[in-house]
């Protein structure tokens, strides 16, 4: 399970490179972005940002700003390519499903079931990889993550508390299995049966695992996704009901694009640092 | 001499927009990347950014992180494509070459002299269509750029002093007559007579024309073109033959990439904001 460089920069006294390594979860190698602060007295904590439809390991890298933000905190920013890909690897021609849209879940339908397992590779084979490679801080992660990502990190993180202590999300997808590309995802990963959905639903999730601490939700009212497919109000009810605290900001005439994340990405960072260094 | 929106997207605050129009200069069509920070009592000053080699108006947009300081300081930032492109416009498959690879010159050689006038578009035709078309104050414009675009930012400033009035650059080409990319563009563009190169050199000109400011440059040390095409100790050997005062800061460990162009970037537009908001 060793990880290979593809290429490091120096980056706001920091370091960001691009890794390979071939990967038990899904059968591929995968590329996975790692940013690490300034050298200091302690390993950092870590922060795993998960990226929406179409993304690989590079969208964030390279046009979310989160370099300035993550050195200043003293935090390392993992961010994982969005599926498997490769020749070999079962793909469609659709940008909301097959390679660049795992949904991370573990795939139990032909022909995605090979290597379509973002769900375990996130949750379990990523941490333990990245603890074992970096001088980081593996007891203290959070999770966070755009649109698709935003949907992972909500439900890879209520699903593994054990292993994620602060969570928050831009533009996330929150109902998947009512809403156009969770459904249409769900269904070709999972199969039919709706019960099977619920355990990647973060509405559902947050209802019946509910959350040990506070959760940040930034949401741009002009995105283009917000009234049939992202639909923020569906979480607000569901953590209201679960008496999870939300904080969901509207942000006005923002939309769905990295415009957006980088506006933000600044906040959620420094969200996630005061959560992961307490004691 | 109308201009079309391509994509506007709000951010930090800002508006990021993506344009084109028909460009007189280069007789085709040109696009220009322009943030206009939060609004506020006054027109913002303009601060132009010039890309480097193979770059359009979008690597910037997307890569540097800029706007967030430019909409901290209010700050309108310019960013164009890097040469004329389209069916009809000449090329070689170089990437330091024809289109792609302006050089912010006006070449007088055939097949190039047709549509390759860079320094007339950025020095004239681009600081008019801007005052016209956004609501900037046009009397207050600094100038800066990467690489080939630092070279492009010192010449210009250099030669339409008027029209600049802060200067800086990042891993700049700063003696294109007597370095490799330099010397081949400049015999390309304007052949063979090496006199008529010297208007288009930043050392040359700065001890010729001088510079009525001072002038900024962050030069990365492990930057793979540093010790043959870069050569930043020569601009600081001409500075200080014209009695110009540079400050030219050796960044340890950074190397030519947009992680560095990141890590620096909120410094060069302090220095232009400092200096442009001045009365």
């Amino acid at each position: 399970m060793g990880i290979e460089t593809i290429g490091t920069w120096k980056c706001f006294g920091g370091t960001q490179g691009i890794y390979r390594h071939a990967s038990e979860a899904t059968g591929t190698d995968m590329r996975v972005s790692v940013f690490m602060p300034p050298e200091s007295a302690s390993p950092p904590p870590v922060l795993y940002w998960l990226s929406g439809l179409t993304c690989t390991e590079e969208n964030f890298t390279v046009k979310a700003g989160a370099q300035r933000y993550a050195a200043e905190h003293g935090l390392a920013i993992v961010a994982p390519d969005t599926s498997p890909r490769g020749e070999g690897v079962a793909n469609v021609d659709d940008y909301d499903f097959g390679q660049g849209a795992g949904f991370y879940v573990d795939a139990t339908q032909a022909p995605w079931a090979e290597h379509f397992r973002m769900y375990s590779y996130v949750s379990e084979e990523l941490p333990a990889l990245i603890a074992k490679s970096f001088a980081v801080d593996g007891s203290r992660q959070g999770i966070c993550g755009h649109s698709m990502g935003g949907h992972g990190a909500l439900t890879v993180a209520m699903r593994n508390p054990q292993r994620f202590r602060a969570l928050s999300a831009v533009s996330p997808i929150v109902a998947p299995s009512r809403t156009p590309w969770g459904e249409k995802a769900l269904a070709g990963y999972l199969g039919e049966d709706r019960e099977a959905w619920l355990a990647h639903d973060a509405c559902a999730l947050v209802e019946t695992r509910g959350w040990g601490g506070d959760i940040l939700v930034d949401q741009g009212t002009d995105d283009e996704f917000l009234a049939d497919k992202l639909r923020p109000e569906l979480f607000e009810e569901a953590c209201g009901k679960a008496g999870v605290p939300l904080t969901l900001r509207m942000q006005e005439g923002y939309d769905h694009s990295y415009y957006f994340v980088a506006t933000v990405i600044g906040d959620h960072i420094a969200w996630h640092a005061e959560r992961l260094k307490r004691d």
